[in-house]
């Protein structure tokens, strides 16, 4: 898989993506990727890419034209078209289910804004904008780069283990289950007795359960989409019904 | 402000964090930021920082002693107690106001994992978890750039321009409106008249009604905490009927 970023601070990604899981990703040929320079689609000397906003407000503005230009040019380099992906807070919300569709292009091209934002037109280009959360930063390129790691690690041979992608918060429905590691005990906070016991059934239901109330405590809207069987259905109340202070639950 | 990372890819941060908006902010004195690698606090020659879990499964678990050791080292240097972040799925939803409420602390300690996640005992040692949203990354260390990258750019002197921090996305209850530049026409798309008008009662109207369309059309959960007239709470009736497709909507 191929990834692209257009941005005016293309030096940020390779820091990144060089080093630990993306960079042994990199090197083993499951994906490679290029920071393009919006400057360099720019024509007059100062390599202007942005310019004020029309009815007047403080701040710039990213111009169009630099970007149509760009991704005009990037577009019918190598195979393919890309995938176009730009950021803005009016997009989609991205989450596990972007990740997995995206891991199935194999040319994603992800445009970076800058300054107070870019000029509506812009956005014409897209295929698909998302955004990362409700938050502001000062720019697409960590929100690229944010993309890029949880679409990666979905892809065949970049996690060491080929299982390890899987089994995880948002992969199903539930928050994961609490995991501990030795010691056994430590600054006087042991582990769960069930995992040390050995019983791999008896470990599977506590996880299970432990899943379900982790959800039904922090994430009930997830609750949704997981399969629970009556039983655990009735667990799911019961936690609700305990967190409220154990008064009696509406049904 | 001071921020510190409590990481084993200790090396990723600065590459984001000394250019551009965060590099000049950290030259004006804005925030200062330290990285502890924290394999710095192991005691063994692979300076081990992971095992395997209690009661089976793939994948290793970052070990709760080098957290521990590291997080009493480190709030014990320099001034004041750090205010210590941990990044998980099961954490509260990251968003503006969180970051408002970042921005008010001396300093801020986050502490990011790896590999299949932490031995639950560390979470103990989290004034606050976050998750940055519903995806799962390698590691925390992009979540905990997110965080600085969203709460300097809040901090007094940091952007160029004291007010532009405010009036985007999220500071209020309403996605930002179209913002548009030069040229007025470009590859046959204009910009709405009254942005050429200089009538800045009429632009300001304009801005007001385009934020409240686009918020009612693409993030209506947002209106919830705006403050709308009548006349406003009108409009996006009108829009959220027009967008389903022009029938009766239901009161």
């Amino acid at each position: 898989m191929r990834f692209e970023t257009l941005s005016v601070f293309p030096q940020v990604f390779a820091p990144y993506l060089d080093e630990s899981i993306m960079g042994r990703a990199q090197r083993k040929g499951v994906f490679d990727f290029e920071a393009f320079d919006l400057r360099r689609w720019t024509h007059d000397r100062h390599n202007t890419v942005d310019d004020a906003p029309f009815g007047g407000g403080q701040g710039m503005l990213m111009k169009p034209e630099p970007i149509y230009e760009a991704v005009d040019e990037i577009s019918s380099m190598g195979e393919g078209r890309p995938y176009i992906v730009f950021f803005s807070p009016c997009g989609r919300r991205y989450d596990e289910s972007c990740a997995e569709r995206l891991a199935g292009e194999e040319r994603v091209l992800l445009v970076c804004g800058r300054y107070e934002g870019m000029d509506e037109r812009a956005y014409e280009l897209a295929d698909e904008v998302f955004s990362l959360g409700d938050y502001v930063l000062t720019g697409g390129e960590l929100a690229a780069l944010v993309v890029i790691d949880s679409v990666v690690r979905l892809l065949p041979g970049a996690l060491g283990d080929d299982m390890s992608a899987k089994d995880e918060s948002f992969s199903g429905s539930l928050l994961e289950y609490a995991q501990y590691t030795r010691p056994a005990e430590y600054r006087g906070m042991g582990v769960p007795d069930v995992l040390l016991s050995g019983d791999h059934g008896a470990v599977d239901r506590w996880r299970r359960r432990n899943a379900i109330e982790r959800t039904a405590l922090w994430r009930p809207d997830l609750l949704k989409g997981a399969d629970l069987t009556p039983e655990e259905l009735a667990f799911v109340r019961e936690v609700i019904q305990r967190s409220n202070g154990g008064g009696d639950v509406d049904e």
